[in-house]
């Protein structure tokens, strides 16, 4: 039973992995859809979210079926759990992908308000650190991890100066405040699939080195 | 022991009830900063933020020790990762306070933009859904979960028009441009925290019912 149970485990952790993929995949399409003005990538990836909520109640369904079959002791019962909630974070990702192609949606209507360059870069970045979180947690990698909870001050940072240049854009011209909103937002929602990485990242730490260092006690 | 384990369950709910309530409180703080202009409730958010992280540690440590000893089957099982879940929206619910309490500490450094009526409304409502999300849970109450889910669909509504109003701000003059985005924001983290209410009420129709409305697989 212990082998058969390390198999179901393995064949849960590829399936998180292929899930981490497609949410990838979503943020690309949702932020090219932008940059190449082409709507049809933001339909993508509103065609990829289906299999992604498809894949969280599965991997959901099994993690319960392995609690109540298994009963698995405290290492595995850990590992089952940080699952649970890595597959939350990476569903939630896929949601900001969408909310991302549901205004680009809105902005592919209007001319370019400028060239983008900080927003697909926050958005490699963003896509970099889901995989590196989700490579962390299958290769038992905290080391990985914790370079995953650095960049989320990169991404922060880069949020803050998309920010600021979008104002001032605003503050020249009232006909760019619509546009600028938007990218405000969708600066925030990659800020926001940086924080889900980061959340599994903690996640790694915790499980790897037996430390919860999410709310830093100590500071 | 199945006794003693109803107990421990019931204990667990007693302490998902207090963790939700002090975010309430931690809405009902962020949101009173900015309509009374009084920067010290703001700064009540960020301490009782630092009890909600030690409750939700607390929390997943008891589910985890109970899964190990108790080894419940399936009815149990669902309600204790329905408990985890639980646990991780109340917990992102202090996050949207503190986000907003941080917010409101920049603008409370600038003469108000206009009274605020709506965010006061929306946040009263997010803290109604909180509440009820969670009765819903505590008394098997799938009726009420409902009704969570579909006050949602009116906190959405609210922060469009939000949203449109402080459009028309920034439209009218620059200088009211860097207030009315940080408003803006503050919506939108209200959306958050109603989001959360929901995933909660859909976990509670999930238990309940036995059916995940999460996806709507038939749409």
């Amino acid at each position: 039973m212990e082998r058969h149970f390390d198999e179901e485990l393995k064949s849960l952790k590829q399936k998180l992995l292929q899930m981490a993929d497609l949410t990838q995949e979503m943020i690309g399409f949702s932020v090219q859809s932008l940059v190449k003005r082409d709507e049809t990538l933001a339909h993508k990836t509103l065609e990829i979210e289906k299999k992604v909520n498809h894949m969280e109640i599965e991997i959901e369904e099994e993690v319960l079926r392995l609690l109540a079959l298994r009963q698995p002791a405290a290492k595995d019962l850990r590992l089952l759990t940080a699952i649970l909630k890595i597959n939350s974070d990476l569903e939630r990702v896929a949601d900001q992908a969408c909310n991302i192609s549901e205004t680009a949606v809105y902005l592919l209507k209007e001319p370019p308000l400028k060239p983008l360059i900080d927003i697909p870069n926050m958005a490699n970045l963003a896509q970099r650190m889901i995989k590196n979180s989700l490579d962390a947690f299958v290769n038992h990698d905290p080391a990985l991890a914790k370079q995953v909870c650095e960049d989320d001050d990169e991404v922060d940072r880069i949020n803050e100066q998309i920010f600021r240049e979008l104002l001032t854009f605003m503050m020249e011209n009232p006909k760019n405040i619509t546009r600028a909103v938007d990218l405000i937002l969708i600066s925030r929602n990659l800020e926001r699939v940086a924080d889900h990485a980061t959340n599994i990242g903690e996640e790694v730490i915790f499980i790897e080195e037996g430390k919860n260092i999410k709310h830093h006690f100590n500071d």
